[in-house]
Parts: C-alpha cells; sequence; structure tokens
C-alpha cells in the first residue's frame, strides 16, 4: 500500500529495502524492524559503497538489506534522549562482552554483526536497527548529504590510526574513485607532501581543486621509491604492484580496498618485503567522531563526489549506475 | 704455497677464498685484499648462513666471495687505534653521503655494498675488507664460537627494531632452523609469551631448554587467532600461509626469511589483510650492539646452535652439511 501524495509506504508495518537473497538483486517490500533494545532509525538518505556492489555479486554471502552509509533521524530507542536526533551510525555491533568490545571497539569483535554486511539488514531502507551505542548525533550544520559520507570519510581517517602520517612525509594514493579521493582530501589535511595517481582527469581535478598533487599512472611509474607511505584504494591488483614500487625502503603499504571478491594476490615478491623491509598494513573501519568534525569544518570537497541520487525504489537502477565508470556516490534517498 | 705448520697460506699476496662464479662454488687462491681506506680483517672463523646456500644457487646474482657472518682480528686499518681488536662487523656498507648514511644507517642506502652478498667480497675467506666504521669491538669473554653469531643474532633482535614486542603480547615464531631458534630466544627475552612452532623434536628442545613453548604444526593449527605477533622464520610459503591463520585481528606478521629465491606467494588472501587489518613487516638486518650485549650476558644458547665446524678448505663440503635437514649452523675456520 503506497500513498501517492507522500511516496512513503502508508502501511506502517512495512518498508521498502534494496535487498540481496540468493546473489538476486531486489526492492522488497518487508515488515518494518523492531527496535526491541535497539534504537530504530528513519533511514533520511543512503550511499552507495562498492563494497554494495561487490556484496550483490555474492562477496561475504550476505543475505538481507544491503548498505551501510546513511543518516537517519531517531524514531524509536531506549534512551529517550535520542528521540528525534538526526544521527549518522558506526556499522560495527559487537557482542558486548568480549575483550575488545569491553574496550569499547567492537570493530574486531569475533562476534560482531556489520550494517548491511554481516548478520544484520542495512541502511538501503525506510528503516533501520542499531544499537544506541553505535549512533553519533549529527551537527546542525551538516546537510544530510554531507552527513551520509560519514562512513567513507571515517574509513579514509582510519587511515591515520593504523599509520602515523608525518607533514614531513611523502604519501601516494592509488585510485582516483570515491574512496581514493576521500582518503587524499583526509590526508592531505595532516600536511604531508600528497599525490593522487588515477586514470580520470575529471575525477582527478577533485583533488587538484584542494590543492592536492595528481598523477597519470604512465608518469608515476617514473617515480619508484620515493614515498613514504603508498594507500592502496583502487582496488585492483596491479595497482597493489604499482604500489610496492612507489615505496621507499622501510616504507609501509596501506590496504585500503578488499580486491572484487576474495581476491589473491599473485605478484608479490616477498624478497623485496624483507630485503626492503617494507610494511603492509591492512585498513577499514575508521571512528566516526573525526570524520564528523572535518565534515562540520567543511574541510572536505564532498558535493564534487555526488553523482546521482535516485528514490529508494529505483535501487536497483541505481546500483547499476554505480557500477559504471565515471560515476562516483549515487545516493538513495527513501 | 701452504705452510705444514700453520695450516696458512704461506704466501702472504694470496689467501684461500670460498667463491662463487657464474654458479660455480669453490674454494680458490686469490690475491689477499689491500685495505686501502678501509680496514683488513684476518677472520678467525665464518658461519655459514642459508642465504649463501641461496647465494651459491645464483640468488641476488652475486658473483665472488660469499659469507657475511665472522669474527676477526684487524690487521691494517687507517685508524691505528683498532689494529689487533678482535671484531664483528656490520655488513652493509653505504655511499656515506646520501640521506640515509649521514643519518648513521647504511642498510638501506640505494648505493650500498654488502659483506658477501651484493659487490663486496665476503667473510668465507682468509681476509675480508669493511669500513672500519662497520666494526665493533668484541668483548673479552665473548668466544669466537659464540662472536660469529653476532650478525644472525642483530638479525633476530632487528625484529625489535620493527615491531614493538610488550611483556603482554603472544608471540609465535614458525621456523625451528638457525634464524628461528636465535629469533624465539631474543623475543623470549622481552618478556612476550613465546611460542615456537617447528618440525624437529630435537631442535625445538633447544628452545625449550630456555623455557620457550613449542609446539608442532599439527597442533599450532588450532590455535588460530591467538597470537598479537607472528615471526615468519621459515623460508616455506607454507610457513607464510600458517602465520597468517595464527594472528588475531590487527596482529602483526613479521617476515624474516627471503623464500628460496625471489619466491612469490601464490596465497595472500588480501581481503583478510583489510578485513582483520593485517599487519606484514619485512625485517633483515638489525644493529650488533645489541646482539653483542646478549652475547656478553651468555643470555643466548649459541652452543646447541652449532653443528659442525670445517677448515675453509673444506668449504665446498662445508655448504654442502649445511644445506642438510637437521644440520644447524657450519662453521669455517680459515
Amino acid at each position: 500500500m503506497w500513498s501517492r501524495e507522500t511516496g512513503r509506504n502508508a502501511c506502517p508495518n512495512f518498508m521498502k529495502a534494496l535487498r540481496v537473497d540468493k546473489k538476486k538483486l531486489a526492492v522488497r517490500e518487508i515488515e518494518k524492524p523492531e527496535s526491541g533494545v535497539e534504537a530504530l532509525v528513519r533511514v533520511l538518505l543512503s550511499g552507495i559503497c562498492s563494497t554494495d556492489l561487490e556484496i550483490a555479486r555474492g562477496y561475504a554471502g550476505f543475505k538481507g538489506t544491503i548498505g551501510h552509509e546513511f543518516v537517519g533521524v531517531v524514531e524509536e530507542a531506549p534512551d529517550r534522549s535520542m528521540l528525534g536526533r538526526r544521527v549518522v551510525g558506526e556499522i560495527n555491533a559487537g557482542c558486548g562482552k568480549c575483550e575488545l568490545c569491553r574496550a569499547g571497539d567492537a570493530r574486531h569483535c569475533q562476534s560482531r554483526t556489520v550494517l548491511g554486511i554481516v548478520g544484520r539488514d542495512g541502511a538501503h531502507a525506510e528503516f533501520l536497527r542499531l544499537p544506541v551505542g553505535n549512533l553519533l548525533a549529527v551537527p546542525d550544520k551538516v546537510l544530510d548529504e554531507h552527513a551520509v559520507f560519514t562512513e567513507p570519510l571515517a574509513a579514509a581517517c582510519g587511515i591515520m590510526e593504523r599509520v602515523t602520517i608525518e607533514s614531513s612525509h611523502r604519501v601516494a594514493i592509488i585510485g582516483d574513485g570515491k574512496l581514493g579521493l576521500l582518503c587524499a582530501q583526509a590526508i592531505a589535511l595532516t600536511g604531508a607532501s600528497t599525490l593522487l595517481i588515477g586514470k580520470h582527469a575529471e575525477k582527478l581535478r577533485i583533488a587538484e581543486r584542494r590543492g592536492i598533487e595528481t598523477n597519470k599512472p604512465g608518469t608515476a611509474a617514473k617515480r619508484t621509491r620515493e614515498f613514504d607511505v603508498v594507500v592502496e584504494a583502487s582496488g585492483s591488483p596491479s595497482g597493489f604492484v604499482g604500489a610496492l614500487e612507489l615505496l621507499r625502503p622501510r616504507g609501509t603499504l596501506v590496504l585500503k580496498s578488499t580486491f572484487q571478491g576474495p581476491g589473491k594476490i599473485d605478484e608479490i615478491d616477498q624478497a623485496r618485503f624483507v630485503v626492503d623491509e617494507i610494511s603492509m598494513v591492512g585498513s577499514r573501519c575508521g571512528r566516526f567522531q573525526p570524520a564528523l568534525d572535518l565534515l562540520k569544518k567543511g574541510a572536505i570537497d564532498i558535493d564534487s563526489l555526488i553523482s546521482e541520487e535516485y528514490p529508494l525504489a529505483r535501487g536497483l537502477y541505481a546500483m547499476e549506475r554505480a557500477g559504471k565508470r565515471g560515476v562516483l556516490k549515487v545516493l538513495l534517498r527513501p
């Protein structure tokens, strides 16, 4: 039952959700979740991540509602002070009992669920559930269209949780997609000399407008052994091999993207790692607060990263668009 | 011309050396080096490293005298205070001009030579040359047979230059060869809980006698995701894959051995590195002083690591022996 006037589901117990079942992706009508001990959030906007495209292809064997980037409003919560608040939400929900959870970081809890990725329905829906402890209020001055980038921006900032980047460092980021552009902008704010390497002039221009040096792959190949830190954010095995070449001895390679599927690296020369004492560091989710702080300051160009917006009902088409070359962030509005 | 009495070359301008040329290994009679601006060291003992075996097989394309583990006596030096001193020597000789060399660490100088490995004749000879700055005096109470282990022990201690190991950490070392046994002993001294994983009961017993826990591969496989740090010192690709399994999320894999030749890793699951935020750190040469300090204290069981000793003239046979299963360190005496 749909209301023509509001475009929303007039039946209060059902909602639309973009779901994957047996690798089949569809916008379906499902029961609206009950909050229980968690908070119920009405989604205002959600963002399509490359991980969503991989999950739709069967990565991680996930079944359910996909999506993990959102901004929404709390409709129900055990903590009544949260009601009506505009929020974003960290995506890992831990068991609350293990050593890691008790230390306040559920990101590596072995029993965790992950919004729209592992064992928990996600954000491309009218409503979602998350523990209250995962939610952060969005400052008034941050637009919905910017707040929805909190999760990927936190992932970019998460690099600095894993690697110390000093202002004297030379850092290269490989990949001019959404993630690479966020990583380059976040890293440039540390004062380090920052180079973004990509293949698309119009995407590289977004970084250039923030004063970030850019380079095309053909010319980057000449800059071997120059960089203290190289961030692989292209998601391609060739990006990985190129990243190694750019690193100085004792440099650090940050792996930011999972390849499509649980890909294998065939070309690592292990002797290079030992002889040149290279470090390789995996980086996944970052804390939300530093990202929200940057959004509040307007320190990141988000507008240039938004390519298209569709109503959730057109989720299938939106996913198709998000997979096209040249398309950056695609947003869904329930 | 050989003197029967001393067993040494009676012709003062020639000496024996174990050399590799066009992949052919032989003990040859060559000109004794001149010291020039460097120090001339008469070798008392040298040790055969697995890297020597790889170089003899063609690794790194080296031609010349092999060997990089030694203890000797300074016979000529520009700095006369060094004459007659018993010394060991760091194996990387830098250009002296680059940023790294000026900071006092030639280990990653791009123009470096490396004793018996890159562009510089090595230690399986009656005499060798090294810059005076590379030499460290051996404390009187350290036996020659122990001092000759300074280089590999420094390599083991070098792990602690690359990774912070805390006493609360759980560390596993894979490989019960010479290097693994030195790594396990050096790491155990940090107070961290230390497990050595190997395949040879008699080698594992050496570690057990130092109070180090040991484990055979069949049982180690059950200890997944338990360790903060895992050191791969087995030199086998299966060791690498096993190492990943043992690591907790955000754990650190230390690569200590180059595989035989510039081997490829085929089985890395990059997603594992990103999702579990694993770090991988290459480690090669360590500083000599911490190793000498440990030898002086008698903190490391070296005697159990010495399998056999041969005169340099029997260098070919000694190399053959060093490659046999179950044989630990083989020493050469010029």
